[in-house]
């Protein structure tokens, strides 16, 4: 006795799960199931802003059930899923079972240290709202100490960033640290001289930006310079610890380590009868299902896809938001006896920031550098905050900070609430 | 051998030290150094506000740097301060060592639960940012466990909301409380049916508002119950744990308790050779310096200042704003050689805000109640969140606000930050 409308189950409210259920919420002859453990979708693209108080949080979340709130056929659970039950369809966690006639896994992925997972106290990643919050407090932290030490040891170490991995995310970070600390933070200290401020971006790999065009490397990396961020290529980081962190034999005394180096796709994918590649990423058919299971799909940066190179297609907002559309689409299709189309994406180029006037676009028929690309970054960004209420809210809040070089959110907030932790854990900062 | 400058040392950003620091910043014959252990100026009177999503944390705190960049003269220390040695004019803190000429004492008061400390965990109170954040959490947490949850008597304890304390800010919250449940979340909840939603608010005495007119009590009273909020005056809790509360003999069971009961000053008051009343508020002279040391002022919520017919001012904003420009005024008059003149509170009037539209004011010659009311309200505080580059975006924020029905901070924000949270302690919710 099947029930009386399909029910589909999406696990993850980002960019790909949203998609999809915008595209199945118009559906009534199904019922649709959506659960997050966050109750907001995140802008992910904008987080590195966050983290450097150029905005707030709530200025890129939204809650999901908000944006959703127009289908009628759609309920949204708050929660945590930790088990998959490909044979009987159903999906468990701290919300009870819920069974499935399709399955949607979006959940992601998270920064990794690769076997050095004691770094992470020393060397916060970017991928939440929480670590971006973190982020902002060690840095603005720092240069309070350097304002405050007379060790001018002491204060040089403060006054150094080191930002490991130079891929987008590291060359956002590093940019917004050179800039804030040559113009923002200059006219508010006294002590503090901001041509002592050091920042660092490390790179493993031959050059950053290593998915864009060489020449476009070469002018990101001029446009870096400018800033005062000192780039270091074929620079491999052996060690992390309170002090600093070592790169081969070279030590740099450093208070403030940021983490761009790597990521890791959720761990719920290991639940699913299907090949993972070696940072856990789901192998998927032409279609986006798991081979034996046309029923489950995994979208988004779980998901292992290939382009016609025969390259996986990177962990992006546009590749996860066109597969969440693919698939919801591919349902609306299959009810209707229709056979399933695979999956293509439409790559629309990469671009990064630098700063608060120059970036990289690499497009398809389309290069820009500096100003321009900046714009360009801009307005893209803005117009993909759709949905979002805040569009005119950030757009006013960038402008603000165009003009003043002032940065809106530059608010150290501590982790604990009480006014009375001696027994709260948590309350101590455990890395500074 | 005397100093080539005088040095003033004030100790707190909030509404007092900023406005001291603000007239003293303007004679170069003095060396001004002001010290809090936060890096902002928090404006305390729409703190509810971020605690019922509304604002973000941003829009209502700017660095002390950036507000008074513009004084050469002064140094800004984020740093906590812990001894005091009026003998040697001196304090100390994790900073190291200050000498002081004159020094400002302005660090305010915290919640407090005299006596029922073990209370804090299930009912914070509402002093700083971290406790806005962690209300909000709470609130909207409840939502969504009531939406998940199948047991009707569960759900039923996930929509009580209790509030203790019915002074401006008890009612300010539970008006929020109530107004959000019956609008902005009751389109996007599938579950929760609103008019399940049950706010009450606690308070011991005989009627809430205690400082206003009787009826202008009453007319408080009824806007509440208009918005859903119950108020049980002569109410005295007994008890407050993971389950609920009790007033009496009478149990109400309640996910979420908010303490709105009681205020205590800062600690460091104890450092000085100075009475105290009983909730720790430094008596200090007509001039608002302390009983044989005119060098030492105290300012704010740590004051003990009674008015005219001998009752203590209120910890406002208004009382704290003016006694830092009294003392700063008295200090740059004592340098010219002039007489001290003792501080006058010019009493413009309180309010109280009851949800989107409606609120009391009752000012010398001015009682407001209603809509026009909420319209001075509103006013008054965009004009006094002046030197914050903001006020435009907290203008736009609540006109967005006013016409939806929205709120643009609805997330639930963890305490850790991060991916391997094994060994971080604070990562659980230790109350829910």
């Amino acid at each position: 006795m099947a029930q009386a409308r399909k029910r589909v189950v999406i696990v993850g409210g980002g960019f790909a799960g949203l998609n999809a259920a915008k595209v199945l919420g118009n559906l009534p002859e199904l019922e649709l199931v959506l659960v997050d453990r966050r109750n907001y979708h995140l802008f992910q693209p904008l987080l590195y802003q966050v983290a450097m108080a150029g905005l707030s949080p709530a200025d890129i979340a939204r809650p999901i059930r908000t944006l959703l709130s127009g289908h009628r056929n759609l309920r949204v659970i708050q929660g945590q899923v930790d088990g998959i039950d490909v044979c009987a369809r159903k999906v468990s966690g701290d919300f009870g079972q819920l069974d499935y006639d399709y399955l949607l896994l979006a959940t992601g992925a998270q920064h990794a240290y690769f076997g050095n997972e004691a770094w992470e106290p020393h060397a916060p990643g970017l991928k939440t709202l929480e670590q971006a919050t973190e982020i902002r407090r060690r840095v603005l932290t720092a240069f309070e100490k350097a304002e405050r030490t007379d060790d001018p040891e002491e204060r040089k170490r403060q006054l150094t960033f080191a930002i490991v991995g130079g891929g987008p995310t590291g060359v956002e970070l590093a940019g917004a640290i050179g800039e804030m600390s040559r113009f923002t933070l200059a006219r508010d200290f006294r002590n503090v001289d901001p041509k002592l401020t050091r920042v660092i971006l490390i790179e493993a790999g031959e050059r950053i930006l290593p998915s864009f065009d060489a020449a476009m490397t070469a002018r990101a990396t001029r446009d870096l310079e400018t800033l005062g961020v000192q780039v270091w290529t074929r620079s491999r980081v052996t060690s992390i610890d309170d002090e600093g962190l070592s790169v081969g034999e070279e030590r740099l005394a450093t208070a403030t380590v940021l983490w761009a180096a790597g990521v890791r796709a959720s761990g719920l994918g290991e639940q699913l009868p299907a090949e993972r590649d070696r940072v856990g990423r789901v192998k998927v058919e032409g279609d986006l299902s798991i081979a034996g299971h046309p029923e489950v799909f995994v979208l988004g940066d779980l998901a292992l896809v290939l382009d016609h190179d025969g390259k996986p297609l990177p962990g992006v907002a546009p590749v996860a938001l066109q597969q969440g559309r693919h698939v919801g689409r591919l349902i609306e299709s299959e009810l209707k006896g229709k056979a399933r189309a695979p999956f293509r994406y439409l790559d629309k180029g990469q671009m990064a920031t630098i700063g608060r006037s120059r970036a990289i676009v690499d497009a398809p028929g389309l290069r820009l550098r500096g100003w321009l690309a900046w714009a360009a970054w801009l307005l893209i960004h803005i117009y993909y905050l759709s949905g979002f209420r805040n569009r005119l809210l950030v757009l006013i809040q960038w402008a603000f900070s165009y003009v003043t070089f002032g940065r809106g959110a530059r608010l150290i907030v501590e982790k604990g609430w009480r006014s009375y932790p001696d027994d709260e854990p948590g309350s101590k900062d455990e890395a500074a």
